[in-house]
């Protein structure tokens, strides 16, 4: 099975997604300010990804203040420089941890996976160091204790996601009928996850099941996830698939190509309104007009239920850079402007279903998305 | 004012639009395999302009058989070699004339405006051929008087073309609400036409009567119709444009960014349904949702009054590389499929109008296409 991510003696190796499907890459990571800028630069992207690659992140950052902490003493017994980045006592601990965690998290700002895996594996490294400090522990052999928790932890995150994508992937290969063709865009598949992917999990499981003759994948401009990720993926694991350009899905649809859509989630408001890469929404309304089902997979915690709807929604605009050129390639010219929104935001009113981990949320999915979200 | 066809000294001298937007180059045509050549590379495209440079391919074609015949005659004087390129006789220059409109249309099979062009001129180069004969006067004077007709022939078309861009700009102006954030697609303009396009046409015509206040250009994947030559020649106007990715159009309506669409046209069938590049359709379906107008432009040349409705356009599939790569760089992995529909269909019920040179085609549709088309 494809895996971006894999921990290996203490590094984060991540296949660097950025040379796909030219050159197949991976970039050791051996201190967790490389994995941020890993994480910055989109070596690793999709957000379970980016969250477990920030998880381990925290990790390395752990063990970073445990071999600091080390180095200050020995530096201080020789009376040597350098004092200075030694750390001293449980708060500077907690101090370093913390700000680590700050500079981890702002790798990709709007990310909300990354927040929530770097808090969960700080969280759990600092209630080790808290139990010990009260037991009276020494602060070395805490430091050590945190780093194997934390490394743990960040494992945790990976092995529940990659189990999640499984079960999503099962609930949604039974919506599938025998013999589709299925449309799909961006990359919510092995590489944005911990493997096995949301939408392409189901793509997965339902090709295995005998469901799907084949799979479209949009391009996906102006970062052709699609045609990079997506396509590669699949043909890697044999799966038929073909690709089109953006503004083509909507004829293949009007010429009865296309029995249902499949796409991930980058956010899901409490309505079920859906917040994914630009080009989902146009979809969906292509979708609904040509009465073919549109589906959407993501784990539970794509899900902001403070966010009541997609007007509460914010959308990322990224550099316009990306849409006035091709991977150094200028296509626009010079001092004309371009617009690069990168998500767009649809109602659940064009949304057949919503595939979880913990179920499917049929229609009327505002009424039904808390039972399956919360339960 | 922009204009990519220029008829110099017995040259035609063609904008490279395949350089642009980064280098502004020339092609000088000699001959008419040169001409066709570049009409076959897309060093010229756009219906229209294939027309126009097919017309002068045409005229250049009888120039060439005039020389031919000389070059023969001189030959045979001299008792030289080479006598087989000889032309003999009225009957011989009508089927050398013949044969080189048929090696011109075949640079673009489905282009009918080509086909089109190439036969008006032919058609008035023999006449004169004809005339000549009945007449008995010398056939390297009638050969003379032919080539002059038939660059004239070759200009009317051309004269012709930017006066009904002209009046399909005025017409289609006035449909323009003040102040209109404008959609297009693709490449509907100056380059594609003898000048002032069909879609931009109206663009440059309501800019000019400051009824729009900025213009949205899909990038048009795979050839970039829209990033590379819309964006260029508006901004070389002055006319405020901003490039998109193909994808982001129904985000931008949904937030109430787009006030109208305007598209140009390849072939209308007699209901007034419309094939043109691929995007239109889900541009149309779009607007319709989003209940903002949606405008197709295009000459009455344009219509097929032979076809009745969508359902017997044929839609031209070009080589699939268009999509796995973007101009040399490859973006699909090595041995996955590629689809390329060049173009779709869109229904006249999503046309809010067709705006021609002898009028604005208002709905129904079906029922006040005939009235303007052959009025």
């Amino acid at each position: 099975m494809i895996q971006a991510i894999k921990w290996e003696d203490g590094r984060l190796v991540l296949l660097d997604q950025r040379y796909l499907p030219e050159r197949v890459e991976f970039v050791h990571c051996r201190d967790f300010r490389e994995i941020s800028g890993a994480i910055r630069d989109m070596v690793v992207r999709g957000a379970p990804a980016i969250g477990i690659a920030g998880g381990y992140a925290m990790a390395v950052a752990v063990r970073e203040c445990r071999d600091l902490r080390a180095g200050g003493r020995e530096e201080r017994k020789g009376h040597r420089a350098g004092a200075g980045t030694a750390i001293h006592g449980y708060e500077e601990c907690a101090a370093y941890l913390k700000e680590a965690a700050k500079h981890i998290s702002a790798a990709r700002p709007t990310a909300v996976n990354l927040m929530w895996a770097v808090d969960r594996v700080l969280g759990r490294a600092l209630s080790v160091l808290h139990a010990a400090e009260k037991a009276g522990a020494s602060e070395d052999a805490a430091l050590s204790d945190a780093y194997a928790a934390a490394v743990e932890e960040a494992r945790a995150i990976e092995t529940e996601d990659l189990e999640m994508n499984r079960k999503i992937g099962s609930y949604g290969a039974a919506l599938i009928r025998p013999g589709s063709r299925v449309l799909t865009h961006c990359n919510a598949g092995a590489l944005a996850t911990g493997g096995y992917g949301t939408a392409l999990g189901v793509v997965r499981k339902a090709w295995e099941e005998n469901r799907i003759s084949m799979v479209y994948a949009d391009e996906t401009r102006p970062y052709l996830q699609g045609a990079r990720l997506t396509a590669w993926e699949l043909s890697q694991d044999g799966i038929d698939v073909t690709v089109i350009v953006d503004s083509a899905a909507g004829y293949l649809m009007s010429k009865g190509m296309v029995d249902c859509v499949i796409v991930g989630a980058d956010r899901i408001a409490a309505s079920g309104d859906v917040a994914n890469k630009i080009g989902t929404y146009t979809l969906a309304c292509l979708a609904d007009i040509h009465n073919i089902p549109f589906y959407v997979a993501a784990p539970t915690s794509t899900f902001d239920l403070s966010i009541p709807d997609l007007s509460a929604i914010p959308v990322e605009e990224r550099s316009p850079d990306e849409v006035r050129g091709f991977f150094g390639t200028p296509t626009v010219p010079k001092g004309v402007k371009a617009l690069n929104p990168s998500f767009d935001l649809t109602p659940y009113r064009l949304i057949s279903a919503i595939i979880t981990e913990k179920g499917v949320i049929e229609p009327p999915i505002p009424e039904n998305l808390p039972r399956i979200v919360k339960g």
